[in-house]
């Protein structure tokens, strides 16, 4: 293990968001919240302690995709902790495992709360814990790489693992060029949201922690009622966001760089269209027969189905008083998520396709033991290390499900609560049903649990096996 | 597809079971039921048909695998209604849907019910109910090799088609010898359980159906409070004998053979054990930690354990009344299940063996790039072709799942209950939790739901694939 550059890289992730906490800071100047200069010496402390960490470059590069796991897990581990520091030290929120929770559910996208009342939180507050949610969603240390000049092998490995999905598409030859077309795409897009949401009259403040939350997909509201206050232009506009933030980046590079034939032909992006409409189609016709007039709350099917399918966790009505069926629905997308390369959570949809067409091909080689048949995606064939790599987060995503299902259950809360906890934790969503429903939170839960779900947050956002890497012994030996 | 021979066998279970028809009969003329005697013109008409079906030899004998799918998922299918015609025409469970639902639940080993009160049926309907978990259990068309002469392809296909758990363990070269040694084994312990609940003063009767549904590990109770009104002492002797027809048969064999290093290397039932007794620990543990005194209640939970964990599903308590901990227990050993090629249902613990050990070598390729690992069980490689058909089965058992309670949910009934209803019926385990828990039935679902639960339970018995061909357009192509 080289631990050295390790350490380098982490320092740079830590000075990194330093920096960004500056921003809070100026927002608490602005607003003049004296609570939130406790901003400025954080980033002074953080900044000086990543310098010291990256101040000389490590001499020897040997860097392989245990390096890669283990830095980017570490830094979001430490970016966490540093991140939740203002949080105790100001007692906006005292107790530390509840400002971690808070601020790795910031991070991971996830926007599960542990606050009874966020408006009691102060502006810079409110700005940082959305802000986290931007500079998580496309990923920290892709972002550092858009900064700092990496080796190619370094870069490709850092970004592995921690972009989402099965299968890194390489966009363009050099990774780190990779990783600036993406951040290009996801701040160009953000932009749009933000002129779209102030053409609709959202106040400034407003209309940035929306654009943090829906660009992250991550979803903490500055409202106690979420988004159902705004105006239906606003929830609108975040519905259509929100969806277009779950689709895989490589399409809307294929659509800057106008090969709209392979925009078009990705199968996931239809997959991840066709799930949606039968999802909000679905609910719409179980609210129609169990005698509800579902008309008025198109809009909010519509709203609600991309918040959860995306892993953002907005709310405009609270869906755990919807009948059983659109109930369902509603935990089945946050198992589906979004698109592989977007910036939402959940399995994703590329990995459900990965799923059906092993399973299409299995199926035919029972029936005709004779033929070969081999799983294609998108016109090519699929790796056969992709599809091990595939199953094996499956089932090891089931495991932990199910592992931490048992530790909750120590609090002795109903099964569908901790079954949706745990199911909207570990896919990054926020919500779920019954006592963690849209207008309940996380705070009733005991620290243990909290620390598991927040396990589950980090998991489910790097997408387990950065994070498994660090419980194995067989890692932390250095001539490993 | 060969049409002739699918005829052929079907033709020969059906005669087998209008004969064991004239079991129920005959316990209708000692216990003078004449609402029973209804078991004698049936039986009479099936073997009839049966003869029909199956009086000359197919010319042609080619059978693959696809054949054995069809033969043993038409055969069930075709079993389960010739034996729901006795509870339709007698009006002891008027619903032909009812019927269905009743007859699938015993031959699938399910033992979930939709009687309100089981004590209203008379003794021939309860002992038929019984018996069909004793028939499931091994196979009926396992049952049927050990009667007829098949030629060697025919019957392992067939056996592999209707035996649990990943692999067939090919105990002697000719597969018809291995089914003789299968029922043989299956009798003779049967018969030492029959002796030891007659030695504990049950009723011949009581012990008789106890035998049965133990055996099948099935579950039909013939009392309304299913084990709880039996002595101790039955109980523990049900408790013991239920674990023991969960454990894979390849150890009785490899006992009776000897071979006694071979029995105990098998690390399936090494596993089965630890898990049994992990649980039991940790039900006691949580019964402990919420206050409960749960000294008394040991022997109830080696029971509860013992009877979910290998799918039987009999009752002394009512474990739904337990702490939440102790009830996820229930719900996770519905999923672990017993071991492959015992009578139990679930996913079977070879399975997640095999599910670790791929995790395993994944995790050690992507630490170690350059060094290749291969799964290894009982000392042996396992065949790539297992894996993937493992992992398959993995995928479409949660498709199937997720898929059921889909439609389920459009009866409004809630998550636990819909959820568990699926696990119990999927897994053959027989009763879930809320309301399909111990003390409830299923009756009181819509009969498209019951519909379903009728392809879960065969699907969970015959592992899925048999029933899955059966829908498959390519299957029924001639020239296919």
């Amino acid at each position: 293990m080289n631990y050295a550059i390790i350490m380098f890289i982490i320092g740079c992730a830590v000075r990194v968001e330093a920096l960004f906490m500056l921003l809070p800071f100026a927002v608490a100047l602005i607003y003049k919240e004296p609570i939130g200069f406790v901003f400025l010496p954080c980033a002074v402390l953080f900044y000086t302690i990543g310098w010291v960490l990256s101040h000389r470059k490590p001499k020897h590069t040997l860097f392989y995709s245990r390096e890669g796991f283990v830095s980017v897990s570490l830094s979001w581990l430490i970016l966490s902790f540093f991140g939740a520091v203002p949080f105790v030290i100001s007692k906006t929120i005292p107790s530390p495992v509840d400002a971690m929770f808070e601020v790795v559910s910031g991070f991971t996208t996830t926007g599960a709360s542990i606050l009874p009342d966020v408006e009691l939180l102060p502006k810079s507050y409110l700005f940082w814990r959305s802000f986290s949610h931007w500079l998580g969603g496309m990923g920290i240390l892709v972002f550092v790489l858009v900064l700092l000049p990496f080796s190619g092998g370094q870069s490709i490995h850092l970004i592995r693992a921690e972009s989402t999905g099965p299968q890194i598409g390489k966009l363009v030859p050099r990774m780190q060029r990779t990783a600036k077309y993406l951040y290009t795409m996801y701040f160009a897009l953000s932009i749009i949201q933000l002129i779209f949401l102030l053409g609709a009259k959202m106040p400034l403040f407003d209309a940035l922690c929306d654009v943090f939350g829906t660009a992250g997909t991550g979803g903490f509201g500055i409202k106690s009622d979420s988004m159902a206050g705004y105006s239906n232009a606003i929830q609108n506009i975040t519905t259509v966001f929100m969806l277009l933030f779950g689709i895989n980046f490589n399409f809307y590079f294929y659509v800057c760089t106008r090969r709209f034939r392979a925009a078009f032909a990705i199968e996931e992006v239809r997959w991840y269209f066709i799930i949606y409409i039968l999802a909000c189609v679905g609910i719409w016709l179980n609210m129609f027969f169990v005698g509800m007039d579902p008309s008025p709350d198109v809009h909010h099917i519509a709203f609600q189905v991309s918040s959860v399918m995306t892993s953002t966790g907005y709310a405009t009505v609270d869906f755990d008083k919807w009948p059983e069926f659109a109930r369902l629905v509603m935990v089945g997308i946050m198992f589906t998520g979004a698109c592989a390369g977007s910036t939402g959570g959940g399995i994703k949809v590329a990995r459900f396709v990965l799923f059906f067409k092993q399973f299409f091909v299995k199926m035919s080689s029972l029936l005709h033991p004779r033929s070969v048949k081999v799983v294609k995606m998108d016109g090519q064939r699929v790796d056969d290390e992709v599809l091990q790599t595939t199953n094996a987060f499956f089932f090891i995503y089931t495991v932990i499900f199910a592992a931490s299902m048992f530790i909750l259950a120590w609090d002795n809360m109903d099964f569908t609560t901790n079954f949706t906890a745990v199911a909207a934790t570990l896919n990054n969503i926020g919500p779920g049903l019954a006592g963690v429903g849209p207008t309940s939170n996380f705070g009733a839960y005991s620290d243990l649990s909290k620390i598991v779900m927040i396990f589950d947050m980090l998991a489910g956002r790097l997408e387990i096996f950065p994070m498994l890497v660090l419980l194995v012994p067989a890692t932390w030996r250095r001539n490993g």
